[in-house]
């Protein structure tokens, strides 16, 4: 790709370095901002940078956070013995959505994946397992995505923490709502199956 | 959406306007950006601001420019007696690729298109009247998308002109180079019979 202006190429090549934008969608974006007035390209410049050098994540768990700690923790409503473990801040919000769970939550910024050079001590786990050895916390939640890199980095927290007296558990794995059942692949019907609970209780959720 | 910082929704907000790029893909993009470091996204912010501040266009034929009067419109080895008439800059880019054109452009910086509100005096469509005025414009070619917006521009400038001794052409529509007659829709398929050329011509362009 030629370009008439070394400003468009440049302003294109750094578009083009967000996942998922390539040269022609970054040129396009970038002609978009050209044809708007210019406070738009302004509010946006400003936007992402304050954004990356004000930005804090919560001491506590991690989550993306105006201040010191995040308001999920601050709050004396939720229970702070139970913890959500996510992969990410949008776990937490897809979480937070549906109004299921009133514990906390501890953000561990990503998974054990060493083919992508991930670790444990790039992930927030240590924090993790100080928290399970303060003796505070009564339940693990693993709700990381059923990968590999998820399972190994379930495993990884569980063998870590498995001496101390604590419950874990998994976000149920079965047949989505309003999915057909025919569609299902075998390994999810397999444990919707095995995994099956009392017919009363699902009841209550209605 | 529940964002747990005001600075992670603007920046969101703000990723959000860019045309094509939804809530949740700005989502991803700035998330993205959080973990880079941060020189990455002050980089792109710079580069986006400065670009939007110093970019010109050119006074001559209003490409996209770092210089009063662009590279093309500069180079005394162009034809300036042939005008290539087209929407915006990623044309300019598509027919300098193919480096069969050497004549310079007229970038009219859109479409007539009464439905988004845009009207000729929205576009460069006065200089390009004034050029062909000036007497040293030979031919004018269309190279607009062959879309009722862009049938509608080209006798708009056309009935402007026609008072003027100019050739006028539009670049030909037919079968895509690789492309199986089968599954040509029937409008171009009948153009490309209509405007069928000597078969000399295409042994020229092997």
């Amino acid at each position: 790709m030629e370009f008439s202006s070394k400003l468009l190429e440049k302003a294109v090549n750094e578009m083009a370095q967000l996942p998922g934008i390539g040269k022609r969608t970054a040129l396009r974006l970038v002609l978009h901002l050209l044809k708007q007035p210019s406070e738009q390209t302004q509010f946006l410049s400003q936007a992402l940078t304050t954004m990356r050098e004000e930005i804090k994540f919560c001491s506590s768990c991690h989550n993306i956070s105006d201040v010191e700690v995040c308001e999920i923790c601050n709050n004396p409503n939720r229970n702070h013995k139970i913890i959500c473990v996510v992969e990410d801040v949008r776990d937490v919000m897809a979480i937070e959505n549906t109004n299921q769970f009133k514990g906390i939550y501890h953000v561990l910024g990503g998974k054990i994946s060493p083919i992508d050079g991930v670790g444990p001590s790039q992930l927030n786990i240590d924090s993790l397992v100080e928290k399970v050895k303060s003796g505070e916390i009564e339940e693990l939640i693993f709700a990381l995505s059923s990968t590999m890199e998820g399972d190994t980095t379930n495993f990884y927290i569980f063998k870590r923490i498995k001496d101390y007296s604590i419950k874990t558990s998994t976000i149920a794995r079965g047949i989505a709502v309003g999915d057909e059942l025919e569609y299902a692949d075998e390994v999810t019907l397999g444990r919707s199956i095995l995994n099956r609970v009392p017919f009363e209780n699902t009841l209550k959720n209605i």
